[in-house]
């Protein structure tokens, strides 16, 4: 195998995104990798700052997440969760006690005057995670998630708690206007020869790092590959929301809905072998098995974008 | 036995103080029983607000408290903290998993505007502690340590980290001319029947308490037994730094320094039966065996402290 010597970027969600974040960590020197993550879904539970995407790439990417979650450490135990409850408290929220580590450092560090940013990195460098994992941007932003039987539900609220199956009227993104690209993310895409939006829920994970002001068009002005993996197989969604929001928006279920949203963004598209003889106007595209429910597949789905992309320009 | 109807006010600080509060739990009804508790060791540590003494308090009387240390939650185990240890801290002061729901409530609480009396009500009613349990002020105080080898430290960091070591050169009570009398130990002062402080450290968990802007001269204006049970027998501390600070402090290691330090605020004095022979100027005294290393014992003490106080007023 050749050594990657590209910078690949990849903007990802939580659990799906995490899945090509390893692929690529395998394929890809960690000097050459950057994972630039949502934030939106970011929230305050118990006096602690979370940040579930950040973590669920983290902990994936260090070896010590719960593979059966996909999110969360494994083994992890609950026993402040349970003494909550001994208080009177009904957690709603999984909080388990290693990963409570991870939110306290976080919180503290934030509070100290650290930048997500820079806590991030610290806690990735101690856990040996070596490629970079930024978040989207320092400053919150929480995205919020208007429902027809509940109303605006902050996210976890939606999510977790009402495990999404609220009917979505539509997604506000609030504090985004004073959201900026930090010089860390500016850096790795004014840098990247390569860069992959996951297979994450484009509107829950992906469109608040693209309305992060001005890196949208960012990314668009890049003139390299810029290549999103399909969220959906056979109309499907593997997991989680993104087909029932999709409809709930008023999209036709479609993978044209899909690159329509990120026109003007990607020049390329992966699409699941499972829809072959699908055709995009003005993409490169390729068909390729993205189901990544084994490292083998992770990696494989990997090696298909270095290898493809590296062809097909310029 | 007779059914306790006087009501009455408690004051301490940790280990020592929690042993009594047990005892008096026992022979004295919650709704005449208030515990006024030394906040000057809170602390904030990883985001979270400690309150040591108020803990052990709490614990103590809602039967879980670790009965080897005096201090924390029986059985409580740390995975928190080895996380904390792999994420490259090196955590000092123990946090138990347990006692980390604590005070996550807490934080998230008084961030969310709470009074600390106010959550210190609600985890006490949750843990089934029906007596009072009350901060000696809403308003943060920090007790900082002056040492002759560090300088001044934070008290954690004398008391925990440094295993209290350091030689005391003074004590001073960080944002104490902000601090309150709350209505709600008003309350309990005023109508208090019989006040009691604790076998705590006079000058580490007393002091603090008695320092409240306004506190010392409300407790002493009261017609009432106002006892003082003392913190050294046999010329020894049971347990902690009480003798070595009074020395530290060029006091003469004696229950006479005791006694004048709280001179004017008590006008009783419980001595240990160890120390039979002793006498006070001014003081009702009696002989006890003050060292409650039993339940029997705690709860004798108690006895005694309500036998002995009906008698001699007026």
């Amino acid at each position: 195998m050749l050594v990657e010597s590209r910078n690949v970027v990849l903007l990802v969600g939580g659990v799906g995104g995490a899945k090509l974040a390893a692929g690529l960590a395998r394929v890809v020197p960690p000097e050459h990798l950057t994972i630039i993550v949502n934030t939106g879904d970011d929230f305050w539970h118990y006096g602690l700052r979370i940040c579930p995407d950040l973590d669920t790439i983290t902990y994936t990417l260090g070896g010590l997440v719960d593979r059966v979650n996909g999110w969360g450490i494994a083994g992890d135990t609950t026993a402040t969760l349970d003494a909550l409850g001994r208080l009177g408290e009904k957690p709603w929220f999984r909080l388990g006690d290693q990963d409570i580590a991870t939110h306290l450092l976080r919180t503290s560090r934030l509070q100290a005057g650290e930048s997500l940013t820079q806590v991030m990195a610290a806690i990735t460098a101690a856990l040996g995670v070596r490629c970079r994992v930024l978040p989207m941007a320092d400053e919150p932003v929480a995205t919020r998630v208007d429902t027809v039987e509940h109303g605006e539900l902050d996210f976890q609220d939606y999510f977790v708690r009402h495990r999404w199956q609220p009917t979505v009227r539509a997604l506000r993104l609030a504090g985004i206007e004073h959201a900026t690209i930090s010089a860390a993310v500016r850096h790795a895409v004014e840098n990247a020869d390569l860069i992959v939006i996951g297979p994450s829920n484009p509107w829950l994970s992906i469109q608040p790092i693209l309305s992060v002001p001005g890196l949208r068009q960012l990314i668009a002005a890049q003139p390299v590959p810029r290549v999103a993996v399909t969220p959906i197989i056979g109309g499907q969604a593997v997991k989680g929301p993104t087909v029932k929001i999709m409809r709930e928006l008023g999209y036709t279920v479609s993978l044209e809905t899909v690159t329509g949203f990120y026109k003007g963004t990607i020049n390329g598209f992966i699409v699941d072998a499972q829809d072959q003889g699908a055709d995009f106007d003005d993409l490169q595209f390729s068909f390729f098995d993205t189901l990544m429910n084994s490292d083998e597949k992770r990696i494989a789905l990997a090696e298909h974008l270095l290898s493809w992309t590296s062809d097909w320009i310029s």
